[in-house]
């Protein structure tokens, strides 16, 4: 492996100091010594060797609880993680604290296509900018976002479709290589999980699923607080599981996936159709303007009270519906968030995924089950990928073995 | 919390190594100095402090490796664990030792109907008597089993079918209160999975489905070796996901439901129509001389080469396999495991899940996996009650937080 490790803390419980101050903020240190079950002593010590190492801060006298005297603690203020979302057309690059709050960002369109080394060469490009412009020189670590499957172990694309020339290209060695900080790399699916757990309205939930909705349909679960990436990496894939026996032919090969139905390539084709047929005139006014139909114009058009649009949504929504519904039994989430490109269809397409889903799964699994629209949008992947590699770093070292749920984790 | 708790180790350290020795046996003093990541000196300190109160105790001397002469230590011999596997007509009762291997066991018919103070009062004879039969006098822990929904957090049935006067009977204390030691109560599902871990055919894996096929059809999900519950506890309800949305109505009152195509209750049924109607005169011959039809003579009779019959195991196999092939695509376990009373209907069974599941899922996650018959049988739920029991007392008392995935962990 060349990834560069950076792990932090030198045990267990300097850990999950770190992680407790990354997630919530500063905390007195009689607070943290509760939270971590020593005594004021050796909390202390701890406290202490992280102070010396530059990693944590002391900020102020803490409220007196009526005992000794305690003093207010942080991530240091200086820390910086990285965060690499390569999408479909852009490349996203932002720069975090220890607190993973977004300092700076930069946005550039590109074109997967060119091929990861110019893709990549152009992200770290960015990266340049960005550090000129932020004055941060040193990075604890960076997470990557790719549009397609990882294998998250190796840090390689695996057969990313409409991709290529990305098929097991090295990106976590070469960023790793490039900035000399440790580097993870995941799909961008449970990338935007974990920021919705960091950041997001799930952020109390520690068992929940995230659904992606853009020009494909995929899922990150969530599990214990970490992502669940499965035997070989590849949970959460519910784009192609069948939803009709007897339905279209997907792009996969298979007939009546999800995917087939609903999905930007899946809205695309049917906007057109409804254009064509006479269906919709104001799909077929955009279509005569633009000469293409997306996603967003189905919602506008939607929104716009076009019959026709309507539809899509209500029977998009019904189908996802149908595979939550199946997935709820099974897998008994806390919470369902809802987000991706599509996430914009809005209310109409929430309201018909949760009436298929209250209707169809068991009354246990759903009594309290909130189904929800994102609310961080387009930072959920920023922030996940930095809470990734935070999580990683922030492993102890003399730990005996890798964290639970990372079942690959990089760099041992 | 009523339970009583009887958390052994004084540090993460400990039931680390607590837990090593009762799922691999005995091991060298350096072996554990390894696996646990402590130094020599350090792992000396913790392993003669479980000496000293009796945990553990020193077998012989190791192989040499070279180095300083090592001690092979293991799980204290008079480690006693109970298992209690109430069934839909029996009661089983087992003690294990520390490693969780059978010493004794008796088994006798009960009826749930009689109410849980009946039953429960009938597992305390059994007990009585087995410990009068194997000496032991004192148990670490027990694990109990029930045949239907559990609220783990509170060691209750919540609705369990077929159950009249168990739904939220406080099981657990009930139990604790009798035997004087920390309980744990779970479906039986859930159970016979972590037997499959501990001692089955899914002891090197860490992420598996088992699927249960008896009266009703379950799944027990392991994460991280772990089982998964879910956020109310009811992860793994795989009978009442419905596979066709025109199918004949089920005890739940949904359409369509697994369960209602295929398990104990829907076989019966078909028997009894094929035997009615002619299309089977075997299963004509033992319904007119027994009165009744069971799965098993389903079983019997393709086994017999009946064509009714095989069809039904076809069917009941295709439909099993529809639903697997959904979640492989979003859990993508490393191996999926068929258990339960109605997985004596065998390798014809088998085929037809796998022909469906590796036909319809993704080539990724069905690549390298493998889809058997459980080995452990009717061992699974008492081997497993008891590894449930002795991953909860074998938690360190001053850890900061409950183990990972114990979402609802007791006595806490």
């Amino acid at each position: 492996m060349t990834i560069v490790l950076g792990v932090w803390p030198e045990n267990p419980h300097q850990a999950l100091v770190l992680r407790l101050l990354r997630n919530d903020g500063p905390r007195s240190r009689a607070e943290l010594g509760d939270a971590v079950g020593l005594s004021r002593s050796k909390v202390a010590t701890e406290l202490d060797r992280l102070t010396e190492r530059g990693l944590i801060e002391t900020v102020g006298p803490a409220v007196s609880r009526g005992g000794r005297p305690s003093s207010i603690v942080r991530i240091a203020a200086d820390t910086r993680f990285l965060s690499i979302d390569i999408g479909a057309s852009t490349i996203d690059v932002a720069v975090t604290d220890g607190e993973l709050r977004l300092l700076g960002r930069v946005t550039e369109h590109t074109e997967l296509r060119q091929g990861p080394n110019a893709v990549i060469g152009q992200a770290l490009d960015l990266i340049t900018k960005l550090r000129a412009e932020s004055g941060s020189t040193r990075f604890t670590g960076a997470g990557v976002g790719i549009p397609g499957p990882v294998s998250f172990r190796d840090g390689v694309p695996v057969s990313p479709p409409f991709m290529p020339g990305w098929h097991l290209f090295p990106v976590r060695e070469m960023f790793s290589t490039e900035l000399g900080c440790p580097v993870l790399v995941d799909n961008d699916v449970n990338i935007m999980a974990l920021g919705e757990k960091h950041a997001g309205i799930a952020k109390a939930f520690d068992d929940f699923l995230f659904v992606k909705i853009g020009a494909g349909i995929g899922a990150g679960i969530v599990v214990g607080g970490d992502v669940y990436r499965g035997a070989n990496g590849c949970a959460g894939d519910i784009g192609h599981t069948a939803v009709d026996d007897s339905g279209p032919v997907c792009v996969c090969g298979n007939v009546g996936c999800l995917e087939a139905y609903f999905g930007g390539a899946a809205l695309t084709r049917d906007a057109v159709s409804a254009a064509r047929t006479g269906r919709s005139d104001q799909l077929a006014e955009v279509l005569s303007v633009a000469g293409a139909l997306t996603g967003v114009d189905v919602r506008d058009a939607a929104a716009a009270g076009d019959q026709a649009a309507i539809g899509m949504v209500r029977d998009g929504g019904r189908r996802v519906g149908q595979v939550l519904a199946r997935l709820v039994s099974f897998f008994n989430p806390g919470m369902i968030v809802i987000g991706g490109g599509l996430a914009g269809l809005g209310h109409s397409l929430l309201a018909e995924i949760r009436s298929v889903v209250y209707r169809s799964s068991l009354p246990l699994a759903t009594g309290h089950l909130p189904i929800v629209l994102s609310e961080l949008g387009d930072q959920a992947g920023l922030i996940g990928a930095t809470r990734m590699v935070s999580d990683h770093v922030l492993t102890a070292a003399t730990h005996s073995g890798p964290a639970r749920h990372s079942a690959h984790p990089a760099g041992r």
